[in-house]
């Protein structure tokens, strides 16, 4: 793991992005910006699932229009994403967005970036340029196709034309769906600019791919130093974004939302129905803020080892469970029992 | 991305591992060892997924005397997983296995180990050193704790036995549930042995931890040219290990094994049920061994720009969708004919 790169620190509402404050999880809503009540609806479920910005497509004016009424109710800051048509941008300021994102590929030219720049500013509301290879600027993708380089030359402009406005309150993103290149370009900019990156791999497709593509990418990145806030981009559910991050993060050590549970493979020595119980621990220790490590063994090889080393465990024998707290053997009961037994062990640990 | 660190090539029955050798996949059962119709079941539905060696725990007598129908009856090579009982491995060696697995932290001192040694030589069947953080051996855990430096230690003993009677058809394992420990212990070992890496996380956890922790975890030592094998560690069917593994190494570009999916996260502008189709769509290209890549995108923002660099794509509009073949703009259908016009255009592509 390399150290964190230095990044200035933007602020988007109360929550700081770049510098030495945590990297934050963001998402997307996906509902029809038309409808109040379901936008809030999912605005307010991806903030209790621990999304900490959350971004909405304004598409035309009437969406736009509904940005007060979110602002105005959303328990984390709300984030403008604008494509075509700089006004809409301007209204989005207006009613108290946290942030704007807008795409060099198509907002159409340097006075109206200068503009945003300056009303932007007035404000005291960061704007991020979201790069995004499948919209890149015209003449940079005929001369020089989707790359790394044309990507960052498309971020480097318009971060140009925002600091010739005295601007820098910039966040940065440059995605593409595909993972080496979406590596390639963040690292040849995180040495060219001071600004925090905004990371996450575009169009990483379904739950099954898109997890995937997203854990590896970003997992690239974060180890390399590169990354001060994310988004994982998934077809469906937003809120499965949102998990998704949180584990990345927590498994590379760099935040901590909870319980970890580790669970073994099984194989053919397993004598207990381990996926199961696996999948029960999970949601058991959901609510659990505690940093708990609980370890669900299959068997006497690894089990003994890891549900020692952790602070609850279970260790599979024939038909029977072995529970461990703290390094202690402290009960042994009958496979039916072993998720009861987890869980008044759980609050003995937690006091819940 | 950095160049794949050189390392001796090790002959797996048919199957290299190491050298400039593809990265393979591993898995391995976790049916009952004792049932012949089980496992063998199990054997031929994870070699039809891709799985290209597989791995049986031999837990006693009663399993080891079953390896010989299964190496005659496996499509692909097969390796022993032995712990406590060096006997088991000359059993399994005998039955013909292509490789033996074994854990230096439990299989009884280096007489046994050179005894087997030997005896693998003798047949020319390599052997994978497995070193996991649960199971080190007892002094060095007291000792140390459960560290890299000690994962380190508990392989390079192991190594020097080994090559006392000159047996060099060796494979490496360090595994453990933490992220950074494990690539830790990878980055410090790559350096001091020539030989192939099998890498994983283990004790990953359930489906969607499992799949974070170990898509996070291999891709970052991939990235930086560690791994020559790797077997991906999930609680539950071992068919989903194969389908990750393949998309880790497929998403960094690594192998090629058929068509890739990408789909965009919908937003606010998405006016079509794209997540059922993108679903949709990657079932439909499962059988496709062609390295196409198709687009299943929402709207106008990067859905043309994205459908036009894949093969096929899909860019959706207001209840209808474009369909983009090799650059063009081939149809225009409603929503409800999209997967149809898709099918077809995939047929175009591949003639089947």
């Amino acid at each position: 793991m390399e150290t964190r790169r230095k990044s200035k620190q933007v602020l988007v509402g109360n929550v700081p992005i770049g510098g030495d404050s945590p990297i934050t999880i963001q998402s997307m809503t996906n509902t029809d910006p038309h409808s109040r009540e379901h936008t809030l609806a999912q605005i307010n479920e991806l903030a209790q699932v621990g999304c900490e910005l959350i971004r909405l497509a304004v598409p035309d004016q009437e969406a736009a229009n509904n940005l007060k009424t979110f602002v105005a109710a959303s328990p984390v800051p709300l984030v403008a994403d604008i494509h075509f048509d700089y006004q809409l941008a301007l209204i989005a300021l207006e009613a108290g967005v946290a942030k704007l994102r807008i795409n060099p590929g198509n907002i159409g030219g340097k006075d109206k970036v200068k503009i945003l720049a300056r009303e932007a500013k007035a404000r005291r509301i960061p704007i991020r340029i979201g790069v995004n290879a499948g919209s890149l600027e015209k003449e940079l993708l005929e001369r020089e196709g989707p790359t790394a380089a044309a990507m960052v030359e498309s971020a480097l402009r318009h971060v140009r034309l925002l600091e010739d406005e005295d601007f820098t309150e910039i966040v940065i993103s440059l995605k593409a769906s595909n993972v080496p290149l979406t590596i390639e370009a963040y690292r040849v900019l995180a040495t060219q600019v001071p600004y925090p990156l905004h990371i996450g791999i575009t169009e990483a497709g379904t739950w099954f791919t898109g997890t995937i593509r997203s854990s590896v990418g970003v997992g690239i990145l974060l180890a390399s130093g590169i990354g001060d806030t994310l988004r994982i981009s998934l077809t469906g559910d937003p809120v499965r974004e949102v998990r998704v991050g949180r584990e990345i993060l927590q498994s590379l050590g760099l935040r901590q939302f909870g319980a970890s549970v580790i669970s073994c493979p099984t194989c053919g020595r397993c004598r207990i129905d381990l996926a199961k119980l696996a999948e029960a621990v999970e949601q058991l220790v959901l609510p659990i803020s505690l940093p708990l490590k609980i370890a669900v063994m299959g068997c006497a090889v690894n089990g003994p080892g890891e549900a020692r080393e952790a602070d609850l465990g279970v260790a599979g024998g024939q038909g029977e469970g072995l529970i461990f707290r703290k390094g202690l053997v402290v009960r042994k009961v009958p496979e039916a029992e072993i998720l009861t037994a987890l869980q008044e062990e759980l609050q003995k640990l937690t006091h819940i």
